[in-house]
């Protein structure tokens, strides 16, 4: 049986880019911990915590189902917010700031089950917790640590969350905030389902409720369900987010009925 | 023997960025159908089917002779275009939508022998086939399944083919497409040879014709052979695109005698 | 004993971008060359072998002892600048093009021990030598073969260095070149330690000396050891390249007491 079979496969999440060597460095430090492990990279552009979770919380189901996850989107690093491990329901392990990235893909994984808080290395930078912290703490347990022997359990509830995301709905409107955009201009809405139909405006813009890009005519804008499952406003090969002026917002509400 | 050495390696190309989580999502559903599969990237940032397809064409001759090729432009993604694979004379294996992105690279690898069209998965969302169709048809190409058992077959001339570039040459001028633009603003153009020296204009521009970046003046134009064999236009520390407006068609001529 | 085990890790650092093919054709080149090894980035976005050095020499310290690294910041492809690879003291490997970008890496890791010239690949193109001359001689390296096969030895003292980047530092002003800018907008300077404190100016704004980003109210300054341990001007949760106008030179002023 060779080393790689045994190694959990460990993925990595972040707002540090790909032009530096943040990253890199990253890969390294486990690399250098757990020579066969394999990291495959999650994007590295996330704007905020908010984006950053809801696309972990996307991607962590197509994941192997012991994988470990690594993610840092961090605007806090250095100051007294926790750095936690998670284990979901599931098998998966979790690690990086407590700052609600993390509860979101754990809650797609089934649940949190148990949580530790990772103490802050010694000799640690006050700026790159990801090197000094989070990967070393993802390493360990990609070589088959227990969570328990990275820190001391914590209660599951007390992990910061996120605020709540709005979505309000009645017959003909949905009014939700925008969970993020991706690098197309697509807008991703907290809603998840909804019932209108045909012609509506976003915003007071005109659009159609589809399936896909192309049910709007070239530059025109549509509203499908997203593959994660949720509302989207999108621009037929064109950028949704900027017609619409960078909303935090979206009221999509049927067009009324020229006769009535 | 190790499962490793076994596997066809992957390669992977498309417009999706490496900011968001699209890109890892599909490392994802390769890793977890086939856990020892290597997987290269080869870019994520290209603008329009043309460009990836040139760039596709430039890399596959440099990648294992039995690699699977993923490539994912797809702006008409849940239209009714087709999904395909492709066989390469050579050997290689592609996966991506039939809208003219693979064609070039087969013809790379000595042209398509074979063709199959991928069915639609059923459970498939109408706006992420890379994740949906075509990771997972990749997937079982690098395990070593045959390319006929992933969908019926298909002739290979009824694929969807992008439109010829235009090339026109007479002595002392050249007028070609732009292929592509790359991130330093290098202007590749359709035409794959010229008879041009010494100095000439583009597109009124004087530039000088050499073979590398430095023979131009900093900031000044070369016209020159880039590494794909394509002539090309570039700038020497400078970004040959913006200075001459994001041109779709570039004429280089050969500079007049003051003499005559 | 697996392949994996005997084979050295190949770091890769560029200024090529990852919306382009050219890291993974070059990643194609190692891997087809020797098909078990294993590459990681160090990031591709560099502006400048400057930056891109520094980069280098904040990263190979994290490294497997043993791994190769290739970098390829290189404006003047193309011209008479060598290409060379090199030895550390502590075993190491490096090579790329002889412009400064790997010396501050090599001393970062003991010192150059050894160096050879790369021969010029005789179906070498002028401007993509990533592919042509570096990847290869990467891929030779990580595959065992010794330093002085690949080339003649040149004197190590030979190699080009950056000019070294001005510090000057007096009781309650510290003056220094700006190295790089992050991608956040972090200003790396050459400076490694300083002795100012409590309330400064930067280039004549308003700064704080800190520990961390949050040592500043949201978009203030704070000057603080980074985690490469040298001087950084940053804001928090803002740009302070954006905020004090991209400087190359940066003037940190301790404030006058008003009393005075």
């Amino acid at each position: 049986m060779s080393d790689h079979a045994r190694l959990r496969v460990v993925t990595f999440l972040s707002d540090y880019g790909t032009a530096d060597e943040y990253v890199g460095v990253c890969h390294l430090v486990i690399a250098r911990a757990v020579p066969g492990v394999r990291v495959i990279d999650l994007g590295h552009g996330f704007e905020g915590i908010a984006a950053g979770a809801a696309a972990l919380a996307h991607a962590v189901p197509y994941a192997p189902i012991d994988a470990v996850h690594l993610a840092v989107v961090d605007p806090s690093v250095g100051t007294n917010r926790r750095a936690v491990a998670l284990e979901s329901v599931s098998g998966a392990l979790l690690a990086g700031p407590d700052n609600g990235l993390l509860v979101p893909a754990a809650r797609a994984l089934g649940g949190v089950a148990r949580a530790v808080e990772l103490p802050r290395a010694t000799a640690s930078s006050a700026t790159f917790h990801g090197r000094d912290v989070f990967a070393p703490a993802a390493a360990r347990l990609a070589a088959g640590e227990p969570l328990e022997a990275l820190g001391a359990a914590i209660a599951a509830d007390s992990l910061v969350e996120l605020p709540e995301p709005s979505v309000r709905s009645r017959p003909g409107v949905l009014e939700s905030d925008v969970l993020r955009a991706d690098r197309f201009g697509n807008l991703q809405l907290a809603a998840t389902a909804h019932e209108l139909e045909g012609a509506v405006t976003v915003n007071g813009v005109a659009a159609v409720v589809g399936r896909t890009f192309a049910d709007a005519p070239p530059g025109g804008l549509v509203v499908l369900i997203d593959s994660s499952g949720h509302v989207a406003v999108a621009a037929n090969q064109a950028d949704a987010r900027a017609i619409l002026g960078n909303p935090a917002i979206v009221r999509i509400q049927a067009t009324t009925n020229a006769k009535s």
